[in-house]
């Protein structure tokens, strides 16, 4: 399936994307939901008053709206319908190229270069949680606080249930977003210490948005979870390693002070041909998280550059032990409700070699003593050193998947951050 | 000062207090902003349109929202202001009789009987945050993880900042909700065990609504912090003690599927009268958690009954080791903004004696082995006995500050929650 729409060969946004995000133009500065083909931003609240979408039963004015929070909780029946109308309306081979592409007072209203958009935060988060369900990332984690201890020597539950912990969403922002280096507390020889963190940090992590909403006291069954999702992005977990070591139960002031998403949200539907298999448990599960599809988590390759060049690292969500529907199985089995824009995230999403460890406490392990040497992308050769982040890095992730049958580029943008220093 | 308004003794809502809510009726279900006043409700909203606020300046339109996270982010000089205009409209001795008591009409249509009326959540929370900060309930805590210590040496940082974990903001829920047994899962013997919570629980706590919202990057400094502070409210922070277990590091499923709260916000500025001294850390602070004024915490009695008349515990909020402005300035240290809305608890506010202890797993320790026996209030002598919460419990909790310098009551309703049997 192509797209009249030119859409460069490296493009993260095919027709078989069509990410969905919040954008503004200095023209109109008020946010409004669009979705990403190639170089373009497609405005769905433009194509909604155009009536492009009025034989479709759902509520339009919610693609008027600055967030896609009522959007996404209309469900995956209506996202389906207007996925397959854009993608009638943008395709090489259409019956509607009179809608879009040969209509050109409404093609330059609706169809902007992606070059003058200005992103912002698709979602009002309501909640966002972490969870911890990277298979490598657990073990590195057991090792540091029990030199040659396996995960479930500190934390027993790990392969009966997706462990999480409830994060801060008031800090999660969207790509782009600079980050002061936070200050805080920490501990040195018994004694707290308070400043600037020094040990600053990123994860790498992959995150579900969530869009139909679940009722208080009902647990969402296994096999229905993932009627719940909207979308995924990738997901910049920064964390003050310093501060972390006085917070030893649940991350606090060492990760509230930020988190990033990707402007883009990828469809559920854009991730369906590259569905995986989760690293099985070696003991039975609980009957409520029990899966019947096997093929429940999705294979998705995650680079972290620094300063736009230097590999840090590339990671790869097939390490996950459970899937996005347990751990909306796990999250809900108490009756907690899920609302539209809720952001589920897995945690750091390290592969088992050292070039595929998400986060500077693994690469530089242990506490920071072995730098990191990261060579540059190209042929140039050059090379730096890290053991956290300094003032000035700018941390990017990038996800593409390309395929060889056919099908486009399925991309989320850049997930980027730029280190400042302290306030 | 007095009221036009016959305020009975017992009554939480003296001319004093004014406490927020958000009300509906059978006759208009859509949720408004209303003051308490003795047995009665004021409607905000329509005294907004009645024009009675015309000349204070402030976005009226928010008496008009549906929750109260508009107009508490205006700040304590707007609230001041309505506070002020309130009581004169209220008071048995003022000039602006004619606007309310005397207009027939008006005061039908603005003044309401409590007892036809439907409590909502008052604010939407954009994040929920539970601290740690009491003092006799910490080392309870400690002596169960490791027998004979105290809080520092399973939480070395107990004194040096005020701790804190991120909650589940979606399952906030007003006073009245009930609240299903959860299920969940917990470990026997090491093995993975799920089903229907055996120790639920309940936990005694007071926390701050946030009014003015902070940047992202800025820390608020300690003696600025309380402008930031909308009103106070009782919590009910349910806890799975089972599901509690599996989860040693942060608490997630153990608490995420419900938190009570009253259904009245007292004003900040209702609070003044009863201020105390926090208990003193035994050592320097951090410069960011100095405070200047010493009397900084506020002296509120808690009751916890069962059944609407068994009494479970006698707790104080003058138990706290830091004050709401410590946590503010800790909490947004490294630059996490706060929302209007957002609530921070104070964990379990247990005082020193078996009386005073704030929820099951303190009361009936070891692990519900010594259940509690509690007497009913009154004369009947009637006693009951629990390790934990039962099907069709009712938990209620109620805090009246009477005052003997001629003030009225200031209390915030019940905050009731019935435990009913898992779905």
């Amino acid at each position: 399936m192509t797209s009249w729409v030119p859409i460069p060969v490296d493009s993260d946004f095919s027709l078989q994307n069509l990410p969905y995000g919040v954008f503004s133009t200095t023209a109109d500065p008020i946010p409004r939901i669009g979705v990403a083909i190639g170089n373009h931003v497609l405005d769905l609240k433009a194509l909604a008053q155009e009536q492009i979408f009025s034989d479709i039963k759902f509520d339009a004015s919610a693609l008027g709206e600055t967030t896609l929070n009522t959007y996404a909780g209309f469900g995956q029946n209506v996202h389906g319908e207007i996925r397959g109308r854009l993608q009638e309306l943008l395709a090489e081979d259409s019956q509607l190229h009179h809608l879009l592409r040969d209509n050109q007072e409404r093609r330059q209203k609706c169809l902007l270069p992606m070059k003058d958009v200005i992103m912002h935060l698709p979602v009002t988060v309501g909640d966002f949680t972490d969870f911890f369900v990277g298979l490598h990332h657990a073990n590195n984690c057991a090792d540091f606080l029990k030199p040659g201890a396996d995960i479930t020597q500190v934390l027993p539950s790990f392969w009966d249930v997706p462990s999480g912990f409830h994060g801060r969403s008031s800090s999660v922002v969207v790509s782009g977003t600079p980050i002061h280096r936070p200050k805080g507390q920490t501990r040195v020889d018994g004694k707290a210490v308070s400043g600037a963190c020094q040990t600053l940090d990123f994860e790498v992590e992959f995150a579900m948005v969530i869009g139909r909403a679940s009722q208080m006291g009902t647990a969402v069954g296994v096999d229905q979870a993932e009627d719940h999702i909207f979308g995924f992005v990738l997901l910049n977990d920064w964390s003050a390693r310093d501060f972390q070591k006085n917070e030893p139960a649940a991350p606090f002031t060492c990760k509230n002070f930020a988190t990033s998403i990707s402007p883009w949200i990828v469809p559920f539907e854009a991730l369906q041909p590259y569905r995986a298999s989760p690293i099985k448990a070696n003991r039975p599960l609980s009957d409520y998280l029990v899966q019947k599809d096997t093929k429940s988590i999705f294979e998705v390759p995650i680079r972290a550059t620094l300063e736009g060049m230097y590999i840090v690292a590339d990671c790869n969500t097939k390490c996950m032990v459970f899937s996005f529907a347990q751990m909306i199985a796990h999250h809900t089995r108490g009756g907690c409700p899920l609302r539209p824009g809720d952001i589920m995230a897995t945690g750091t999403m390290s592969g088992p070699s050292k070039s595929e460890e998400g986060c500077f406490l693994e690469l530089s392990r242990p506490y920071g003593e072995n730098p990191y040497e990261m060579t540059a992308e190209g042929s140039s050769g050059c090379q730096i050193r890290r053991s956290y982040l300094e003032d000035g890095d700018i941390v990017e992730f990038s996800a593409q998947i390309r395929t060889k049958d056919g099908l486009g580029n399925v991309g989320f943008g850049l997930c980027r951050g730029w280190v400042l220093p302290a306030n």
